[in-house]
């Protein structure tokens, strides 16, 4: 465990101590956040020489090592991902501060009320990718929402984050932020002892591929956000419009294919699979993509390539597409909910009843009528950015942003009451709302 | 697994059937879930005698095996019980629905909106004592929240819970409410399938000791909320008003000692020892409690025991108390996160600068000014019931209500958006907020 400022010291220490900074954290001001964030964003600009030198030490490595196109290009840290992150900060700086929000206020009786209040959720370690500005994003949002975070970017990366954590580091102590507000490790045998430390680390948010994900939740007992899949459909309904069902499909197939909210299956409606499938085909055939089809789609497909049962609960990440042909909705429903991740899934229709019916009954984080499941992303949403996508259904669920890195505590201002009086019935409860609860 | 309505079907099975089920509840309308709970509480009422005679089946069947007299009383169903069943049922109908509730909506683009909407999280699995009102509470939460609840209730009610469960099971399907809403399940062997079935159940909730919490986090890879320990504090602050702290730490520490949120140990300020401890002691030493204390506090209270490290960490359940003098605020906000276990923590304090610091930085679900650590409990904070308390961090925190047992999932309008057209330039986002989020 580094980031150059902590030598000679066992991870489970540091963890001790970074946890005993969380508390801390929890009362600094977002006056005093938000300034942080302009010095960090400031330094960054500064310091931008010390970066571009220090990526280009990583990019000359990685050319070495043999490392593919599009890992290069996401190791790449220029001018452009630089203005990014800039531009990030400055969206997180003008959202309102998630903390000391009242969810409600209740007097519970004369001189004593109950307040739900949101709060740091504490110290998160993040694991992900060989991607610098993933970096400045979840230090950003850590900070932002008043949480510690310990991070451990893809060694590739190495350099780049070094200057990146010296430049962020430094500013946010210049601002009076706690030192344990950010953490860099850097070694696997880190993160390995990192997964042990459930007395100090409140949430884990691995990146990266399912394996990982899965590797990570079946070795600790710390709690663990993230996805595990992203296996995500459409389903072109009976009264659908062809306008839209092409560019979507297309859009959410080929967009951008190593995403995980890229569509991997098409289900389509049996009485719309000839006016459908012909056109389709052809505009995905000619951006390269497999089709891959249920008998019935072969009949009306014949150059497509036949699917396996395995087809349909594959994560391709690759210019493939399975379709299978049902016979409404309802089986659309079935068949997503059995053999999706839960991510995001479509509709397209013209039927507003089909449409919420389609809405309310698939049990994923998205779900969508007649738009691209590529939209589903912390910044297309609006969330200024995201540490990660969470399949999981409790705390946090779609794109994490800020509202996902709060959590809430209970205080109960009193003046001497006890439960004892309450219980004779010498006093009772009146319950009532000051600020009702709104939501959730 | 039964409930006399599923026979020679494995769990695995059933779960699968009851997920089936979970997906068509998150479509059932307010009204109807409301129409339901009505039906269930005149089911109860008019049903009292079967369960009565069920319940002196269990009541005799444990005197014969030489209950306790508190594990008795807690398996007694009686008119009283019934009646707070009733009231508990009548105070669930009258609070607003938690499903559908849109947390934000946000215009992304002309004709893309996204919606934040609560929905239920599926399928619960409850593991609880024997204590026949749990199941109805339980039940009754779930159904609110059109959630499918899997309950395991103690086997020394097995009888009382049959006859709840047939009388809540039948009056729910006469109101039309999927039949896999509630489920009964009764062996060890059962529960014990039930852990693996992380492809059907979203969330246990399991109740009872430490022990048997621990053992259900350490044998499922399905998401657990509960708590482990209960051990909270009291801490007199130099500025506290005696005529508050006696009564109040009396009743934290009396008033059922059994209870999660009964005081464990109480720190004091050094100031403010000698006038505290000794009417104190007199007090607690005539309701039978022993005081462990620090060598600092056995100077003051030479009547006092001594308190051993290992007593700083206990939950003694029961009437003792440890306590330890402090320097400061400072002191004691460390030793509770440290020592503590996130539950619940007060300060007795006419200080409100004091106040603030301290439930600011202890990091536990409630945090107290001048009133009894017992009220940490779902009724008392006006939530209807409770399924239980949180001391995890993640989704839900304390008292466990109809809020804890929601999640949400984000539902995108469009009318043939492509991320494509966003990611060239050719179209951007406006983010325009159509109703802000609130909170968290």
């Amino acid at each position: 465990m580094s980031g150059d400022f902590q030598k000679n010291c066992n991870v489970a220490e540091i963890a001790a101590e970074i946890k005993a900074d969380s508390f801390l954290m929890a009362s600094v001001s977002g006056s005093m956040r938000d300034e942080a964030l302009r010095k960090i964003s400031d330094a960054l600009a500064g310091g931008k020489e010390a970066i571009f030198a220090a990526n280009k030490e990583d990019i000359d490595a990685g050319i070495q090592n043999g490392l593919s196109e599009p890992l290069l290009k996401r190791l790449k840290f220029d001018q452009q991902k630089l203005n990014d992150c800039i531009d990030g900060i400055a969206g997180l700086i003008s959202l309102p501060d998630p903390l000391f929000q009242k969810i409600f206020v209740r007097e519970l009786d004369e001189g004593l009320t109950l307040e739900k209040v949101t709060c740091p959720i504490g110290v998160i370690g993040v694991i992900f990718e060989s991607r610098p500005d993933a970096l400045v994003q979840i230090a950003a949002l850590c900070l932002k929402s008043g949480n510690c975070a310990i991070l451990k970017g893809g060694s590739e990366a190495i350099n780049t984050n070094r200057a990146l954590f010296r430049l962020i580091h430094g500013a946010g102590l210049e601002a009076g932020i706690p030192k344990g507000f950010l953490t860099l490790i850097e070694t696997r045998a880190d993160t390995q002892e990192l997964l042990g430390c459930h007395d100090s680390i409140d949430l884990l948010i691995p990146r990266g591929s399912n394996e990982f994900v899965r590797h990570i939740m079946n070795n600790s007992s710390i709690p663990v956000m993230g996805h595990s899949d992203g296996v995500c459909h459409i389903y072109a309904d009976k009264a659908f419009d062809l306008e839209k069902a092409i560019p979507i499909i297309h859009d959410a197939k080929t967009q951008y294919v190593a995403a995980c909210n890229a569509a991997e299956t098409l289900l389509v409606h049996r009485d719309a699979a000839a006016r459908l499938l012909p056109p389709l085909f052809e505009r995905l055939d000619s951006s390269g993509v497999t089709v891959r089809g249920c008998p019935e789609t072969l009949a009306i497909i014949p150059a497509a390539a036949p699917a396996s049962s395995d087809d349909f609960a594959a994560e391709y990440l690759d210019f493939i597409i399975s379709v299978k042909i049902v016979g409404g909705i309802d089986e659309a429903i079935s068949h997503i909910n059995r053999f999706g991740s839960h991510h995001t899934d479509c509709i397209i229709t013209e039927d507003a009843e089909a449409a919420e019916r389609f809405m309310l009954l698939v049990d994923s984080a998205g779900v969508y009528l007649n738009c691209s499941t590529r939209f589903a992303d912390g910044f297309r949403y609006g969330f200024g950015a995201e540490v990660g996508i969470s399949t999981g259904k409790l705390h946090a669920r779609g794109p994490v942003g800020l509202a996902g890195l709060v959590t809430y505590k209970f205080k109960l201002y009193g003046s001497g009451q006890i439960v004892g009086d309450y219980a004779s019935g010498k006093r009772s409860f009146k319950f009532r709302d000051i600020q009702p609860e709104r939501h959730i």
